[in-house]
């Protein structure tokens, strides 16, 4: 069903020194001002409390060497006056192609503030949607006489917290995610900075030692839960926070450049929409489809290629240290155009192996896993990454011996495809002179998926991972393969922003720390319980889970554990939601625990229906959804390091009906750190109404599938 | 004939202290030698004068920010012993598929001095080839355990001038090369820099008050003719000279990117050659090979589809200002991705429509001519450089007023096709993007040669003309072209260095002050009197010649006039060699000078012998030059505002032979400023040994066609 109410646009008295607009549930209320010096000024309440205090909107304008060539100069900060503000109604219900439910609302009340400059002659408008979840702003630049091309030096929008609140935060990076959540009072941030920076990552760049990135949770020591990120970001830099730890009040903080400048705009034109999820209920946040719901709808006509997807992968075992990416030893450096892969000699441990690959595909088949994912298959990874190497993959040479036409055949008669892998080096470059090429072959072969990857610093030197330019970047590829029907899984891009509404393609992201971290030192266990309320408000995370044999040196020798218990691991197909789900462990290990890995095999990854049963940031969440296909309903549920007593009511199962439930549980003497492998599992009938009563073990979880009868 | 001859391959003494070795003729000596501190040293004589006194060779490396991963650092200019040293003579012919002569000679002496830094484990070596007309070294970087990477800060290549020469120079700019020349004694640089700088271009980024470009042509006071300019520039900066106008010491100085750094190396690489031309006699400097000889041979196998042309196009009234490259005026700012084009209402003014376009088609079918340039033929002129706009152009989506099917039809059914236009407005990024569908489309319409332009600010961002980074892009484009069979004429893009005798389907280039300055402002009449010994060292200009109607108001509302006389005009097609010739003018023009317009129906572009007769730089320049595909001669002179007078003996014709000479010359009371359009045309018979008597006007020329009989 698909409804859409335009209520009203009422015309309002123009000049208006304040409107307010509230959401559908009335909770929320924003206000809208001008200053007297014609600053635009808004501040949000949620129940009567103060969520975003009295703070500026507006952008400042950098000038130019070609000042006199007609390019704006004269900052959008100030000498506002309104011009005429236009309140509205909206009610739909779409659906996505792939989600947590197979239907979301979208309903909001909308304020348009028309402002105007009257020394510049220009306007701009300022758009906001309140919904019962949050609100969002954004900035829009109507094509106009006096308004045509600007370039921003910095976005100078703010948000003044009401108190020192408890926040779980990133330090702010313009080239890297993927560190880990430091929870602390905002006043403990810039004392924290420097440790929560990961410096070892490929690429660095911080700015502030109060800087943060975005999705940023926060909890209020009353207990409102507040969530700032941003929707449709599209041809516009990623932002972050900074803050201002006296007052509370973060501003915004645009990713440069190689010219150190924010953006370069053409109107028209508008900003990404700025998100403030609210609740006082955690649930609430992890429910929340505000941010898919401030971006356009699908522009992809046909999406009947695009689908849910499980997959295995020739990865884990390079990850952990026992192969590699790279086929030979023999040169100090290589390049593309030689001859070298012809004569060289391989050094034995190469993981993208024609055999290698087909114990993958074997293992895939005989477990209804969709795809196999293969990295290192082609050449160029002796020396990559943070060289400064711009020509370093062409996305279409394999290694000798790894047999693209015969491992395509192998698996496709198997009934399964082969998931193409591009490491671009973060060389955007060369990646984009050889795309056409590399989704032609991918085409031609019968990939439908890629995931792509980029690590190191971007070429065009100078550059950032989150700039204007870079995520236009992100966007070609995107569109690029939609043309080609091909789902894109991106690593190392930018954070997610709800795009995958409109390209419903992009079936996954990294942009944060995934479970290849636990091979390299490890995550705290609580991470995986702060991402669902940060990192996947922009669309889901290929996060990589179902690692069972958490104990590394079992089978190589990589020292470290995994921060879970193995049920732990199960609980992630259902907490961290995804519409590819990888089974990430190797083969042999799935052997070990052949019966802990029905769970995974079992699971969906597509869903009609979902409901979050028990949240707190970084403390657990349990959640149930319906398959899509079916009437069966899947519930799981994970901790942190302190273990988790849940008691949940069936009351979401269809009444009088009767569920065959398999529970898989953390054994009572279960932990991450001691005993992560001690796990039981039980059959038992439930029905509606039923309680279930269960215990997860510190870092554990559980699993349990219903299937309808 | 194609002869090699490797004379001797001697193994010299290790850490041999200095090294001689000297043209094939002896008249030049380069001397190697390395200081006490183990900086590599060289200076050049000619006939027993200094041309360089001794110099310093080397490379500063930048730290990178990932140094810790294999990034060398320590620079390449000290601390060296010679490890070897080779000497060899290299004695062939060749033959160019286009040129000034059908075989080129590469005769030289080389010596290579294998460096090695002991502290650090690398090598380095120095090759230096020593011809009768000059010398080349360049810098290798050996693939090596110890130098794979490294960052160029800077190369610090020195070139210790002997004196206080008088030199033509163009100020140093990361961004244009399209100045007036200035004639200063090297002293006179620094006062004379800021009045030099084309202030006015699209892109203008100077570095230092004596850093010039190079071909810089200069003149001691004892008469000897000395050029520094570069050759096989590939995968590396353009190099400026920075003078020491204390010392009279250039440096090399290298075009940054948008980091500030001047080269990403990997090796095995090495650097383009540093160019030495000299001579006692000015012809010399013109008839030189040696830029061509230092670079590689052709690496496009089949070459049939190569092939000098000679164009008219719709172009000079647009550069007058009589009509438009863009259609309508109905927008502020335009985007590709719109519906604009086709409501838009046309201005009525735009030069690229169907009607137009046949009238040049119709005028190139009766005169022989091969090919119709047409520019603004597709959307997106409206507004395009300095923007920083990216998505400019998508250079397959006509106007309304250009029917591209019927267009291309009309000109095949007369023998004639089309030149493609791809004005990129530096957006290389987009250009890149486009490229494969813009080359697919004139492969699909039979377009053979495009004329590419770079107006305006490099993007990516930040980014110069003539970096690292762009240089590749061009390149890029080469070979993409290679591979469509297109031939490529590329505006505002670096100055050649003789890649066309790898890539002859680079077929021109501007990169210099063209005649669209003449109705910007105009040029001295002396202007193209110094290009041949500057610009076109490294290969042809498309300089667009043929300006009969030298007084714009006469058909137009510009006021200047050319800046030679009407003959002066017909000179440049002899004077200014390039297989590709334009007929700038209108057709309506030539249709009033008829009888001078002959000549450059007849006059060919592609030559089996030239001969260079008189010669000074910004004096005179006379050239007598052979037809490929016949026995005639033509020759021409030119002269700058001082007027000359030609005496020249015909001892190249054939003996025993008569000749048809047709002679266009200047009236006697012709001058480029008071009576450009007074001339004469008469015929007479000459036989080999008759010697010509010819005055030139001020800012005047000759021509003269001599048919063999």
């Amino acid at each position: 069903m698909r409804t859409l109410t335009l209520i009203s646009c009422a015309l309002l008295p123009l000049a208006l020194a304040a409107q307010t607009v509230q959401s559908p549930d009335g909770n929320l209320i924003l206000n809208f001002s001008l200053s007297g010096q014609g600053e635009p000024t808004y501040e949000l309440s949620y129940k009567g409390k103060p969520v975003v205090k009295p703070s500026r909107l507006g952008l400042e304008l950098a000038k130019d060497k070609h000042a006199s060539k007609q390019m704006d100069e004269t900052s959008l900060m100030q000498g506002f006056v309104v011009a005429n503000t236009t309140t509205s109604t909206f009610d739909e219900t779409w659906q996505p192609v792939w989600g947590e439910t197979k239907d979301i609302r979208n309903h909001y009340n909308e304020l348009a503030v028309d402002l105007h400059q009257p020394k510049e002659q220009r306007n701009m408008v300022l758009r906001f949607r309140v919904y019962d979840d949050g609100m969002g702003f954004r900035y829009e630049f109507p094509q106009q006489k006096e308004l045509n091309y600007f370039i921003i030096k910095e976005e100078r929008s703010q948000f003044a917290m009401a108190g020192d609140h408890t926040a779980w935060w990133l330090p702010g990076d313009y080239d890297t995610q993927e560190q880990e959540t430091q929870e602390t009072k905002l006043s403990g941030i810039r004392s924290r900075f420097n440790q929560a920076v990961n410096w070892s990552n490929s690429s660095v760049s911080v700015f502030s030692p109060t800087g943060v990135q975005t999705s940023l949770q926060m909890k209020t020591d009353d207990g409102l839960y507040i969530n700032l990120h941003e929707a449709a970001c599209v041809d516009y830099a990623t932002m972050h926070l900074d803050l201002n730890d006296t007052t509370m009040m973060f501003e915004s903080h645009l990713t440069p450049d190689a010219t150190g400048m924010k953006g370069y705009m053409q109107t028209p034109c508008q900003s990404p929409w700025r998100t403030i999820i609210v609740s006082d209920d955690a649930r609430d946040m992890l429910a929340s489809n505000l941010i898919l719901n401030l971006n356009e709808p699908c522009k992809i006509e046909d999406t009947s290629w695009i689908h849910p997807t499980k997959y295995v992968g020739v990865w884990w075992e390079m990850i952990v240290g026992k192969r590699n990416w790279h086929y030979t030893n023999d040169f100090p450096s290589v390049k593309l155009d030689t001859e070298y892969w012809k004569t060289a000699t391989p050094h034995g441990n190469h993981g993208a192996t024609t055999a290698n690959v087909k114990k993958y595909i074997d293992f895939a088949a005989a477990n209804g896993i969709d795809q196999v994912l293969v990295e290192g298959w082609n050449v160029g990874w002796e020396d990559w990454a943070n060289m400064w190497k711009r020509d370093v993959f062409d996305f279409v040479t394999p290694y000798p011996d790894f047999d693209l036409d015969e491992l395509n055949r192998y698996a496709q008669a198997r009934g399964v495809k082969l998931m193409m892998h591009h490491e671009t080096s973060s060389s955007t470059q060369n990646y984009e002179r050889h795309l056409d090429a590399a989704f032609n072959l991918m085409n031609r072969y019968g990939y439908d998926a890629v995931k792509t990857g980029y690590v190191g610093d971007i070429i065009p030197r100078g550059d950032h991972h989150y700039s204007q330019s870079t995520n236009n970047h992100y966007q070609y590829v995107i569109e690029q393969a939609a043309k080609h029907r091909i789902m894109v899984n991106a690593h190392e891009a930018t954070r997610p922003t709800g795009l995958c509404r409109t390209w419903p393609n992009m079936v996954g992201n990294e942009s944060a720390r995934g479970t290849e971290y636990e091979a390299f030192g490890g995550s705290r266990p609580d991470h995986t319980l702060i991402l669902p309320f940060t990192r996947l408000q922009g669309g889901p995370m290929d996060y990589t889970p179902g690692i069972l044999e958490t104990q590394l040196n079992t089978w190589s020798e990589n020292p470290n554990t995994i921060h879970t218990t193995l049920v732990g691991q199960l609980a992630l197909y259902l907490t961290m939601y995804s519409p590819l789900q990888m089974a990430a462990d190797l083969p042999e290990n799935y052997a070990k625990y052949a019966d802990a890995f029905q769970f995974i095999k079992d699971v969906p990854c597509d869903w009609q229906d979902s409901r979050y049963l028990e949240a707190e940031p970084a403390r657990y969440i349990t959640v149930a959804r319906k398959d899509k296909k079916s009437d069966d309903w899947y519930v799981g549920g994970k901790c942190n390091e302190d273990g988790h007593k849940s008691v949940l009511k069936l009351d979401f199962l269809d009444k009088g009906r009767s569920y065959e439930a398999t529970f898989y549980v953390d054994a009572p003497d279960a932990s991450y750190d001691k005993n992560p492998k001690a796990y039981k599992i039980f059959k038992r009938k439930v029905k509606a109404g039923d309680t279930l009563r269960l215990t997860q073990a510190p870092g554990g979880g559980f699993a349990v599938s219903l299937k309808a009868k």
